[in-house]
């Protein structure tokens, strides 16, 4: 038997279960009443997960880029457990918590500048669309009802509810759903690699600039409300911008009084080896971040935004006007939510883990880009804990072909097979494991992939496919 | 000290701490900085929820609907802990775990008809922003890609993302955010106390069934994609439609082809003493089924949606072409929020709580209607333990006044010294205990309700207000 939980199934009813009757994220619905090349996970284990038929991985993804400081952490589940007997629930309408409370202290303690209020949400994409609602909600006040528009990019990704959806660029993302937007533009992704019109970094970098210089222009800076950028484009890619990229963004933002929200989802929570990588990584005090994953490291749902003082009172005190800010979750606040997040900062506290990360990653990083000397690799990038391999059979294609998809794929099968989950993406293999990882086990992830993908490059040459 | 997680913070500095960083749902921006009037409460325990300065309450709402089963349920926080050491996370998008299966076929089970599969989101918000981004999927699949107008009613309430708030028609949650749609049209509340235009309940429902009738008819069938209504319309007054008005218009939704969006985020799980009150309490199949809140009895975040075999095999297995439904969030499926939902079934079956709440339910109602002989109070509506007083000054009103508003909001605080908290509506006082709820605790909470409405009406007539 597998769960204690209300549900006395074995493995293989579980499974039929899921098959019968779960639709999962992106299901292919060709597959459906199939497992969808989905397998069951029934234990976890600091870096490790355990499959249904027993086989123990690292978890190179750290689940969805969030599980910080590894599986079975029991500090986190005796908080959880404790704060679920002492007050499971209030209403956030009406009431505080205690957790809620001390937690958004702590948040307004990790975040630069004089970003101190928090609003809390449930994850990352109602998090975004809370920010962005909020960018609504400030500029009506303000009177400026046409100042609305989001400048998004291309390969951005920040959340699933439609407004969210609308303003991440991946395609893969958007085919049968009802995206466009008047509001919401987007400009290039900050991706050297693929992108190679502008020379050197610098080049490049004065491309970018200049792309959305005119883009303000050519609609109006009174017209545009946002700017929502991820630090390092995460599931667009590892996609890390140009130095100096977002600090002259936002000094752009800030001539035309355009709101900078910074999507930390992935880079927050000891990723980048802070608590926030905006300001020590990227040398920008954005007006808005946005956080979840990382804050509990998954444990339960929770998500949020901390906003500036400066941006706040503009519209708060004496600025006000009698408004107030009708947006808000069942959830929002949520103690249990709140109480994981306040035992896993703890853990990250005690441990030492955002040190730690400032320690092992440089050396993961330099690890990770030995594999660019593979002939199959075409680009190695990445910041902090998180690292991608792009593989490139072709190296005069300026996209991803097919092929290159179906062998990131191949590699990630063979990864599997040998004790490591990479998460495909496209032609990508994607790694951001749990901050507690050590050097050998940097290793050995390293060397898991290094295997495949020459494994793989073996075949394909034998096939005569590269 | 209160907290032991994270925090050892007492409750003067988490107090502080709420005031100084804190953004809570519809916060009153110009009152930034104090409490808001929201009190901190800091333990809870069955039907009883206990302040800073404790003070011991019946919490009347139950949360915000939301607390099935009480406070302080051990089984439920074993469970979450339980789950949070066995696998706290796994990434739903390449894996599955026990727990969210297991659930998935207990949700299938408790829907009726053919509702056989289930997507899992993070709350109430989530789930119908996902129920509506199916209906969009849906049709571009089908070919129809102009057939997306969403029809909701006036005083509905379904979320707080871009998209749900825009479907919410409660005009207070409106004011400074851009929900103006070109896809989203609304109909009348089917509230026969505000809307007196029908004489009868007959006539009434006629006057309803014709306003949708002229509606779809004057848009176009063929570009309505759902109609999306929550049983009883829970936030925007508990208003209970007309006997069979959910009948006569699930087969006008049937005649043209648009999907049936049942919202039972409130009254799911057991609030009207059945899993899902659609099929029991109303006599209707709908295609999609939503629900949140009591699905956990609010001790973690979970939503989701429950759809029919119908409408999913119309663009799965053969008549997939090739989609992909590439929605899904984070946590959806989250192991932790699935076993807490799971122990939640549990506790509910193991407690026999529907037939608790279909005991006591008829009760409640009977007890709350007779307040009704009150002359400040205008209406008295319910069902299962879910009911809703109305306060009316000026009986030729045809809306609530600010007066009304103020005098609900001298109850509730009257309420609260005596020891219930019922949430005021603008002008109504709304009940919606835990199942778990004794027939003599509810003769406490009507109590403390006539007693405060009564003082209230006295003091009103003394200032020659009444």
């Amino acid at each position: 038997m597998y769960s204690e939980t209300g549900s006395q199934w074995n493995v293989a009813e579980l499974e039929d279960a899921a098959h019968r009757h779960l639709i999962s994220p992106a299901e292919e619905l060709a597959k459906l009443g199939t497992s969808g090349g989905r397998t069951l996970f029934t234990s976890a284990d600091g870096i490790y997960i355990t499959d249904s038929r027993g086989r123990r991985m690292i978890d190179g993804p750290a689940g969805m880029w969030c599980t910080q400081v590894g599986y079975n952490c029991k500090p986190i589940a005796d908080a959880i457990a404790a704060q679920a007997l002492r007050i499971c629930y209030n209403s956030p309408w009406y009431s505080l918590n205690g957790p809620s409370a001390g937690l958004a202290r702590r948040i307004a303690e990790f975040a630069p500048g004089d970003l101190n209020h928090v609003f809390f949400t449930t994850g990352g994409s109602s998090a975004v669309d809370s920010a962005l609602r909020f960018m609504q909600f400030f500029n009506n006040v303000l009177g400026r009802p046409s100042k609305k528009t989001i400048i998004c990019r291309i390969d951005g990704y920040h959340g699933s509810t439609h407004l969210t959806a609308a303003c991440s660029g991946r395609a893969g993302n958007r085919p049968n759903f009802d995206l466009e937007m008047d509001n919401v533009t987007f400009i290039s992704a900050p991706n050297r690699y693929r992108h190679p019109q502008g020379g050197d970094e610098a080049a490049f970098l004065e491309f970018l600039v200049a792309e959305f210089e005119e883009r303000i222009e050519s609609l109006g800076p009174q017209n545009i409300g946002a700017f929502l950028a991820e630090p390092v484009l995460a599931s667009g890619g590892v996609i890390v911008p140009p130095k100096g990229y977002h600090r002259r963004f936002l000094e752009i933002c800030r001539k035309h009084d355009i709101l900078y929200i910074s999507d930390e989802v992935v880079t927050g929570f000891g990723r980048c080896g802070e608590w926030f990588a905006s300001e020590p990584a990227f040398d920008i005090v954005p007006d808005i971040i946005t956080f979840a994953k990382g804050v509990t490291s998954g444990y339960v749902p929770l998500g949020g935004f901390v906003i500036s003082d400066a941006v706040l009172g503009r519209i708060s005190g004496e600025n006000a006007k009698g408004s107030a800010y009708t947006n808000g979750y069942t959830y929002s606040g949520h103690p249990v939510s709140c109480a994981a997040a306040l035992a896993n900062i703890e853990v990250i506290e005690q441990g030492g883990l955002l040190a730690h990360v400032r320690e092992v990653a440089p050396y993961f990083q330099e690890q990770l880009r030995k594999l660019g000397e593979i002939p199959l690799v075409g680009d190695v990038r990445g910041i902090g804990l998180l690292g991608c391999v792009e593989c490139a059979t072709d190296p005069h294609s300026q996209a991803a072909t097919d092929f290159d998809k179906a062998v990131a794929a191949r590699i990630d099968r063979l990864c599997y097979e040998n004790g490591l989950i990479v998460r495909p993406i496209g032609s990508m293999c994607v790694l951001s494991p749990a901050l507690i990882i050590k050097k050998e086990e940097i290793d050995t992830m390293i060397s898991i992939l290094r295997e495949s993908i020459e494994k793989v490059q073996a075949e394909i040459r034998a096939e005569g496919r590269f």
